[in-house]
């Protein structure tokens, strides 16, 4: 009897869509603007999604809260209000598009939550564009 | 060629986060103001989904107008503008955690699907926390 | 030059519609199942907007960090995981309808701004049914 | 590794749920007043899930630009401001039920797309009632 | 102290723009897609606001439950799963744009209500278009 | 018989708060994170309001595609994927914060458009904080 609870997050960051292998001009021609070197940015809203069994005490399959502080910890003090190429080290040689973001938060996560969780991270980067990764 | 059929549907109700195990100050300690005796409550979204086959002459999987009677009678009339602890007999020995109240509902509405549909249950507590049960 | 500065919070309460001088018949009869004695309870959405004038320095009509924390303890700390009926000194005497809250969050703010700032406060209920109160 | 990107696209539609097996009275039992022979309308909310590798240069698994002006082509200059019953081809002799437009927009859209690629449709007749396809 | 309350609805209509003064040839020039013969169609959003003095025993502007069952008879009946331009006697002669669709639902609500409360209508044609009456 | 037709748009910017009166320890503690050198970034959603009368023959207040195409000419092509701070002239010399982007807006709409119409502009720098304009 394995419930997925989800918890919703958000964040505000600078980037840019850039690839070292390239050049400029190449950059700029399979990103468009997305590859402004001035940056542009986004409000990604995150949804952290943790699976398990529900413990018969509590009820819980994780505290809300304690997901919610993780999410803190591991993402949002190390991601909001900042620049991701320049400032986040995970990006400093992977292109922070919403693909890699997710599965850089997948990673941070991972780790910190018991193995019998299942975990999935979905990343909106608009209101339009959202991806979603669980680990396999 | 299965698709998956999903009906929004609506609910308030007042809840305590409580164990029976523990006494008010260990459930106050795991709980936290979720636990306030006096009740707090939530608008809960649920969106019931089901699967199955499309029959080849009405289109539907389930017609939606069914769907929505069913969660209405079984979900919405035993549920809305209720306290979860002391008026639905469910939650009597239950913690009313998202968790706990996503599988009363899917417990509730499977046995009057058809066996060859599957069911899911998703809950928003609030809009930022939710649960999703699918029975496995 | 004015402009209205809105800040979206949140809080969960139980309440019930319960006028005192009105029998238990009579009160069900107004109120109907918002008047059930055992509570049920909202996840209330708040929108509050502050008008005035752009601060020629700062760009701020009023710093969202300081509304922020105006918000959270005048009315988050106040409201949230509480039952309104009970344990909120305002309501009393005073029936907890969408309304009347929004004219009581409007009093506690009121009096904590500057004199030149305008004030709204709306309220949701639910997400099909909300209220505004400006002071006029 | 395998990372699901969505786009969200929209669409405006008349139609009529409409079985040709059956006599008006028959649809008008069946269908209620979906079956009105004036039609009715929607604004169908479209979200297309593409599952793949994510290409360790671009660090996308599929260009949103290319998934978006796919969408576009395939499914909004062919459904948007039209009457799905009279003129869409598909839905000559097939009821244009959720269901129904969900598989024909997923057979579209899977014939243009790489084999190493999944696909799902998700498709919103109305805020409250959503269908999900895919493929399987 | 006038307070107003909001109430959310909801229906489901096909329609064309079409100025009776012009050809086929200048309705299509003026109105494009909008005024395909055949038809489309959106989920209106409705959004109806009642301002008002607060009832001192009830609490309420209106009765939430009153304002839904005018709307619901008002406006719901005639409108939902209709097409307005041919089964809508408003629309017989009147161009059914978001405006006047605004413009029509205020008349029919207006004198139903009382004289001392005030009226607004919001319409949303489509998630990124409404449109505002008040009567001024 | 004045109407309010309102478009929202969209565009994604980077951005930071930086006042030129004050050195660089000035700036940080009154905008904090919001002035981090590097930039951060925002989804913005722009909501442009017209109000006038009805034409009798369109029905329309404005042609909403006219509209639509002036933010985009106006807005959209000016701010989207663009550092507001480098690249956008009006904040050259002046904060960008959502108060200055709105009457900036503003200012360049209000002279794209015929005098007997009024207009404002609402802008949301996250989901939860968003201001309005109207030029009074």
């Amino acid at each position: 009897m394995r419930v997925t609870v989800n918890r919703k997050a958000h964040f505000n960051a600078a980037h840019r869509l850039f690839c070292r292998d390239w050049d400029d001009t190449k950059n700029k021609e399979i990103f468009g603007k997305c590859s402004n070197p001035n940056f542009h940015g986004h409000n990604y809203e995150l949804i952290v999604g943790v699976t398990g069994e529900i413990d018969p005490q509590t009820g819980f399959v994780i505290d809300m809260k304690v997901l919610k502080d993780l999410i803190y910890s591991e993402v949002e003090t190390e991601f909001d209000h900042k620049n991701l190429n320049v400032e986040v080290p995970e990006f400093k040689d992977l292109n922070p598009t919403a693909e890699n973001i997710a599965v850089v938060i997948w990673n941070k996560l991972r780790i910190k939550l018991s193995k019998d969780l299942d975990l999935s991270v979905t990343l909106y980067e608009t209101p339009r564009n959202f991806v979603t990764y669980t680990g396999k």
